[in-house]
């Protein structure tokens, strides 16, 4: 029996409410457990120096936490005055997560800054802000659809993440704080609704995974990120 | 008529609720209109370098904004590296507001953070966080009773705020986003229970102030916090 | 009596002077008992990004103070690699309280930076810094009119500040540093020539304070910065 | 044929050069064909503050890239104040990596701490880094039983990395920059000397990765670790 | 014919006020023509980390100028977040300067540190520094003495730097800024009181100069530093 | 006998190794005994904004050092968010020499950026940075002549630096680290090849040096940088 109770292959109770944050063009406020995250989406005319004169668009996202998310509170990254590795890490999975599946030549000129900020944290958090970006992102189109600055939603597809890990010897899905502090090992899995795998990170904490283990979570995985994208339809109408 | 259609003397819709974190000792979301602001109070059993062996306990706050509870999208000061000046203010104000209604030699060496974050804004942040932060605190300092770490709360008064301002000539109660930035001049009072003034900061935006707008102001200030305070009580059980 | 010997009602001595600083286009050495700041007015033919091409201008402050100007020497600000927010709050309001008497649009794409430097402190330092660099903001304009970069002197009147505070119950004009650090309560105020108030920030330390007190402390400084406003007139030549 | 001319499951030209940093504990210069990585570990008596007084040790990485590694020059990160996220992202796998095969316990209060610096840039920094770091953290533990400051090498096994991808439809081993800037998707895999799965991190640049793929890079990496893991038995002498 | 008008081998008007900072333990605000700074001298009863418990003292320097101190406005360090590289190596300078006629055994376990902020800055800055430096910090340790804090003063010797360029092919002395921007090749020299040569920092800025340069530019630094050590020597009344 | 066994006016053992790093346009890997340090040269098309439009060019200079070039691990400057004073003044020292050769206006809006980075550390690493770097600046301005990006080769003449020390009353030649930290005193020499003076940095650690020193040093350094230009020549092959 692990920790949080569930079956192997369950999921926590998983909610995805659009519309969250009233001022951003796109936004989802998921709930995973206990874990809470705000994604917002904001659109801005103009790409980085990088892109500019190309004609195609761009797609980033900064992550953060509330000092008191966690069970004791945390340093607020802004009165430290940098972002934690941690941080950094975690806001670059999302961008490239979300640009896997988005077509930037259909964006035209344009940057969607996606913002991830966890209001509370049970595990899982990387994870769910991919999730609820992903509606945020699509809400955030559909509204310059509909404000005739794009003439088609440029995702291709949907992406959504869940975590795994190896407990006690077996392998379960969409760990929660205290399963993740326990388990042996643990992936993230990153993936497309057509079934691709855009990101895979998995580490072992203790002992080293084995190569059907790795095969065991991508599985578990699959399952959870279908019951994630019904989820997701449900949540922008498709 | 106001921008906002209420009457002058009128406070938008608040709501407090206690608890709205989970991991917090204390904590309140509190709503005045569309503003949102998560007020959480985190409590550590040890004092700043500046005041160890004296006794006594400690009251600071720290203040932030989601990048996108703002109409247009704002930097991330994590990212940026530092907190902007009116952030630091704005905490410097919040921090003294509740010290100045604390009994901090009835709290022991212990110090209460109190993170005020700005979920959606629209004008008042900086008040409707004193005012929720009350709560917070006060639920934590219970808390702490409950746990035996003390033996009576040590807030000896409420304490909340609420920002004025002379609109077309007329003194206006609980300005929105709309009406700061077109009023001729604002004013923060920070009120106790009692009826006394912790803090007054008042800046003319376009032409200076008179003595008796300052006063009717004041008067405004005061009867909108009679009902902040029924408030309070309301949402702590008091 | 208070710890100054002086009567309630009595400035500490007060002396400007203008052109204290050899290079600067205006600039006024201001003495208010032991506390000295320099205050320099730097003219600079563009303004800030956000109001390019708007045809106005812009009078912006810092502050800063010598490590040692205090009776123990603090940390060099620009070793420590970040203005503190007592600093930041001070240049904000420095910079809010010439705007409020300039006429922006009188400028032309000019600005003009204000630096107050404190070189010995004694309590009032923020108070100091406001009367001194009126005096070398209008020198200031005044070259720019010698020099036929303005045709006008865009101040619209004089502005002035100075501190009061309830002293064992008694409201008390221009607090030194012992008295300031011993007061219940204080407040600044800037007030402007034709008497109205441009900003007023009050702050109860120990008990809170009253209306009565408020206003009894705003008349000690109208009467205060009167003899201010007559020290800046002759500084000026006016 | 891919770009570099090799087979699918080659790796390039690899050399570890042990003790090639004359001051430290441990040291060793790899190079896979033209990337080249000077790898030192440092021993110190002590351990970071989260670890005091739980006598056992800590082992961790730092990250750098020398300006003109690459093929244009990059800024120095020193001189712009701050790590990207990509280099602490790095570094902070280096450690993970070293870690799953340390025994901490068997360390004694004692930190590792491993350099990583990449004199020359040609793609696969990252995993060239944890490859020859294996070596300098051997070499220096070896040390450490000279000085009789350990009793017994605290590496429980081999540690090695190699980034694998998917070229135009084929997957294979060991990626130059040329091809990794063309890939459809990369994979870094660190395995132990015993097979097992310390970190996978696979990323779809382009179109997302199946199953299938996954499980071809994988069996890339085992053979290609192989051969790394009897370098660095040659290059420590076992 | 020089800019200024002096003769090759004449100092500027030269002043030293001691006394100048009044919180200071000792200071001196010394003038070389227009050039003016402010030296302070701040015990402290410890010294940093790697000097504790060795016996001995330790004096330190910080050099600052504020923003207006040019003929343009510079930036102020402290808003920028960092001191420049010409800033740092100049405050090293003065720290050695000092601490090479400092007998740092006999004065226990304390810390001097000296801040030296320019008020107007006409070239020579590093020298005036170091020449009005000298006055503060004996009369700190003169201080000291008469609080028994030290039963002798230990300085062993005066040190007093001045610069010295060649102009037009001409050596000359003590150049301001007009000159300095002008010369040839200048350098500093640091002397004491009894002949010898602290420092030395010789730039070519056009062309290099000549071994029989180096030796006249020394010559003129020697007679201009035997000026300014008899007014050290007045300004502590010695 | 001076700690090395090398007689006083020798030099330690010295190889210039053109052409070290693949990827820069001019490259050098100096040895002067133990300390070794790589020198890039990078070439980039436009100039800093105080240069744009001037028709002339810029060489500028950064330093570092790994972690572990020295014999205990040292502080990674880009971890802790800031170079040293050290550091900066290094790297301004090497700047300013080579400007002192070249003829920016020969190299049209161009900059050439030296990187120095020293690999091992015994003493002297600033002087080998200079000559090294002048050795890369060569070849990267012979690499533009041969894209025809420059006609001529802008460098007016050589430029090496050695530094020289009184150890034990002797002065000597190329100070090694253990020298470096015995000697009373030390200089830095940065010299021509027609023999003229670049810079001169003298300091004193113990006893003041006198005149006679200081030229029997200037001397010593004379007949040592003959050596190292000889070494350069052979490097570039003139």
């Amino acid at each position: 029996m692990r920790p949080s109770g569930r079956e192997s292959g369950a999921l926590r109770a998983v909610s995805l409410t659009p519309g969250a944050a009233r001022h951003a063009e796109g936004s989802c406020l998921i709930r995973m457990g206990v874990t809470e995250v705000l994604c917002t989406a904001s659109v801005e005319g103009k790409v980085p120096p990088f892109l500019r004169g190309q004609g195609q668009g761009w797609v980033t996202a900064e992550y953060g936490m509330l000092p008191r998310a966690t069970h004791t509170r945390g340093d607020r990254e802004a009165a430290r005055g940098k972002q934690s590795g941690r941080t950094q890490e975690i806001q670059r999975l999302i961008g490239r997560s979300l640009r896997a599946v988005t077509d930037m030549k259909a964006m035209g000129e344009m940057t969607v800054t996606i913002d991830c900020d966890v209001l509370t944290a049970d595990g899982g958090t990387r994870c769910a802000s991919i999730t609820g970006a992903w509606v945020a992102l699509h809400l955030a189109f559909e509204h310059c659809r509909r404000m005739n600055i794009l003439t088609r939603n440029p995702l291709r597809d949907q992406v959504a993440a869940v975590s795994c890990g190896v407990w006690q010897g077996t392998p379960v899905l969409d760990l929660d704080y205290a399963e993740d502090s326990k388990a042996d090992a643990d992936a993230n899995f990153v993936l497309t609704g057509a079934g691709g795998i855009v990101e895979v990170q998995g580490t072992a904490e203790g002992a080293p995974f084995t190569d059907a283990e790795l095969l065991a979570l991508l599985g578990l995985a699959r399952s959870g990120t279908a019951e994630l994208f019904a989820r997701q339809r449900e949540a922008v109408g498709l």
